[in-house]
């Protein structure tokens, strides 16, 4: 048997169109080889992750209508050809009978195949993280009879899981407390393969955890499994693409290319590869650049505007958006101020020239001086404080938006994890942007990646990777003014807000960093005192276990 | 049995605090008054909603050995009271066995008198709007064979409800699959008397449908109820404090003073009252002026800032902020530029004047000039558009955030809903700020606020409420040149938003508004294209059904 495995990029809520585009690719499939079962990923007729759209009932009506006519016209053109894919499906958790008056919704996998239609629902139902599945959909647990039966298709028994149905042994859903899992369960009737469908978010050293997983539960259940997951990037969410297929003695059948929708056609007979290594850097640093390419494209923009200080933040930042968006699409500001060094203006000129962006010179002395000038009245007999320091970054947020609005482009926002922590970064001013593309790396992962980025040739000026951070706001000011060096300070936050650790728990685990409990209390509550900044913050891309942003919930005035 | 019900504010995380204030309003009100048992309201040690404080294990088991030192100092001082609060648990949902390798977490109310303890949970683990329990809590359904047994206390025996639990018509939470009323299931063993703690938030309207839901329900069960919500708000959220108790067939016993922390005292065999006659108007501007002292308290701030433009939205916001905080806490800033009317800065004057708040006149013209000139090189060619009107406003808001910096206080945004669903909002302008006070008011909802305040005595001037609304960003803008007239327009967004209806169902629904299809469809459009400024919204204090914030989650870049 020989399946195609297809990562799509669906449009969330935007059901004609993928239904269309689903419609063009088996189209395009077909034509170039003979399969015998096309896959699509979690959702994918719908997109993920749909959220609060699933409240519009009647949208969905017109949803379920589209899904009957995208079979018909399945059928018509390719009898005998048999189609799996996500999507949503109203299903009636309390049997039959109150079906009339009461319906939930589910996440599932439609096969299709002629006339014939099946549906298997999704059992693990994840609201953890970036997940809140649970806020619309009923476990297949609660109305899928045929949850644990496989789909007879051409002599073979198909097991259908649904993303995070493979991860009972690390599953954090409330369907916990039922203790089952769907993949022992599906075992039960003896299946000769399963397929896994998902929209499973890209994080850091997560590829290898997913397919030592699916590896895993090859072995223990001796079948082949059959892994797809979508493309394409939501908001703040990557998908990475990758599909797969693991032997029933665990070994790699295929895999296709990542951060790409290309399709991979790979039958359960083939003989084994060996897998492409991934190095953590590469596989970072391409993530970032596909989230930034198609955040731009969902959102219907092509250019990019950015403010370059010569410091490493926006040059990686510049980098990254030159490789996702080309450098005709990115430009670049300088804008210095009375306390920017000599070298700031010509790091940023360096990179440009590297990067072969256009570069505008933009001084904010006379605007600064003339607001200083205007506040002085109303702020006699006050000392200089952090209000001038902010009074700079947000008129630099003034003038990128203004190039942002004029040349129809996106600002890019600049911080990473680090400063973002700590509130080292100013609200509505460097804070701007549509897409904070590096404010899941902490500081050592953007020197990291820097450095791997100039591993064949310079394209981030040495300097801008060697100096001391500053955001220079004030004479001679440095971050290690008032912070420990990243190097430490790094694994410390990182404890703190990754690993939910106390300070206690951090202070006693600390490898000979020599922190006092006062200093790491210190830090926890600048990070606590900073919440109101990171509510306010635009969307960052995700690639750790824990980003700030949707998959972080804490209020805004709390006390630990 | 005399019930004493303290609708507690409490500090998320801090519950040492929590637990100290418990402790300090026992003896207050064991003082004053006979009482057999006081109650606190939903998580009232713990603070409500945790969300991922939840996550931090170490500080969990500190809290669990507050609430024994808790424990020991009541029954050392308070030997025969008893006291019922909200808490969290560890529990075991497998059953005692696997207790040792796996625990949930649970939303319970701990009955505590002398060494007595019990504990009972809450079934219905609400995950629609604002909540996200079921991220953390597991339903008593899984764990507390207790569940549905009353508490036997001086020969009464009570049942204990939390929160969602006596919404079982209404309920959203996947507990529905279960199809049990807690309300059902404690009914079966007779209890005396039922007792509701809650974290409920506000929203207009909700008081009527609240009362009716328990009163009701002490008609059906012939059984009194008592209720206690908790007073103060977070973040976004308000919480009215409202405490009362109906008897067993369904009279109104007594209800105490809402938005207050004010306990009240109550009796079964006490007489019934009527009912205080609750104002929507006064209701809604009450949880609003409520809900900013709160915002400020909880963030340590007392004092605020914003600008003035002599509309009715800013004017709204200052008197609210000036009932909230006192006048001499409330500053306001008029910043005219070219395109601002005569009037407008009038009225300014005349408000301020009526409020007596400080008024700082700081003209924007020059800064805006000098920015123009220095950007005209770069722009040279392009035509004028909203660029230059968000010029303004994000000037303005430099401003406004240096004030706000500068003296220590938190700057305060005045858009209404009508302006945030169609984006007549400019991000990093006008939306600068702390809280959004009336960003969940519909511009009409504004005008019937702002004539409420005006009933007594003209506080926001006249002429602010009946001109023509305008944002002054070009010359004779006003807001229908380019949108219907808010009396049309807000029903309509009311609809797509709050309703979740589709366009086709709005264009069927409408009265007498003769919208074309293709109106509601470019409405609808405008609403989705919005959504990133939102993203970037301060915090919004919630008071509809259906606000924007984290109680609406949807995507940034979807089709629908």
């Amino acid at each position: 048997m020989k399946i195609s495995l297809v990562p799509a990029n669906a449009t969330i809520g935007n059901y004609e169109k993928n239904l269309h585009e689903h419609f063009e690719i088996i189209q395009k499939i077909t034509k170039k080889a003979q399969v015998d079962l096309i896959v699509f990923p979690e959702l994918s007729s719908f997109g993920y992750a749909p959220k609060d759209l699933l409240y519009y009932e009647k949208y969905l009506s017109e949803y379920f209508l589209a899904l009957e006519k995208f079979q018909e016209k399945v059928a018509k053109e390719f009898s005998n050809l048999a189609v799996l894919f996500g999507g949503i499906a109203r299903v009636s958790p309390f049997g039959e009978k109150k079906a009339a008056t009461f319906h939930g919704l589910a996440n599932v996998a439609y096969f299709i195949q002629g006339d014939r239609r099946e549906l298997r629902g999704k059992t693990l139902i994840p609201f953890y993280d970036i997940f809140t599945e649970s806020r619309y959909f009923d476990s297949a647990l609660f109305w899928d009879k045929n949850r644990a039966k496989p789909i007879d298709y051409k002599g073979k028994k198909i097991g259908v899981l649904i993303c995070e149905d493979s991860w009972f042994s690390t599953n954090l859903s409330n369907q916990r407390v039922h203790q089952l899992d769907p993949v022992d369960e599906l075992l039960k009737s003896n299946p000769d393969l399963l397929i896994n469908l998902s929209a499973s978010p890209f994080e850091k050293t997560k590829l290898e955890r997913r397919r030592d997983e699916i590896k895993t539960a090859a072995q223990r259940i001796k079948k082949p499994i059959f892994y797809v997951n979508r493309s394409g990037a939501q908001d703040e969410v990557i998908f990475d693409a990758d599909c797969f297929a693991y032997s029933s003695n665990g070994e790699l059948i295929d895999e296709g290319k990542r951060f790409t929708s290309t399709s991979l056609e790979v039958s359960i007979e083939q003989k084994s590869k060996k897998a492409e290594k991934v190095d953590e850097c590469e596989d970072i640093y391409s993530a970032l650049v596909y989230g930034i390419r198609e955040y731009f494209r969902k959102s219907g923009f092509t250019q990019a505007v950015l403010g370059l200080s010569g410091g490493i933040d926006s040059a990686l930042v510049a980098t990254l958006a030159v490789d996702a968006l080309g450098a005709e699409n990115v430009q670049g500001i300088a804008m210095p101020s009375k306390f920017s060094s000599s070298h700031s203006l010509e790091d940023a000129e360096i990179l440009a020239k590297n990067l072969k962006i256009r570069l505008q010179y933009f001084p904010i002395k006379m605007l600064h001086s003339t607001l200083d000038l205007a506040l002085q009245p109303f702020f006699t007999g006050q000392k200089a404080d952090e209000t001038e320091e902010n009074i700079q970054s947000r008129l630099r947020g003034v003038v990128v938006m203004a190039f942002a609005n004029k040349f129809r482009s996106l600002a890019l926002a600049t911080g990473n994890k680090s400063e973002l922590s700590m509130g080292y970064s100013t609200i509505y001013g460097d804070m701007c942007g549509a897409l904070l593309p590096i404010g899941d790396l902490w500081k050592e992962d953007v020197y990291r990646l820097a450095n791997y980025i100039n591993q064949k040739e310079e394209r981030i000026p040495q300097r801008s990777i060697t100096k001391e951070p500053s955001a220079e706001l004030r004479p001679n000011q440095k971050d290690q003014d008032s912070l420990p060096p990243y190097e430490k300070l790094d694994p410390i936050l990182a404890e703190l807000i990754e690993q939910e650790k106390t300070v206690q728990e951090v202070y006693e685990g600390q490898k000979e960093m020599n922190f006092s409990l006062e200093e790491i209390e210190k830090l926890k509550r600048k990070i606590i005192q900073n919440e109101y900044k990171r509510f306010q913050s635009p969307p960052i891309l995700k690639v750790s276990r824990r980003a700030f942003g949707s998959g972080r919930q804490v209020p805004i005035n709390y006390y630990f």
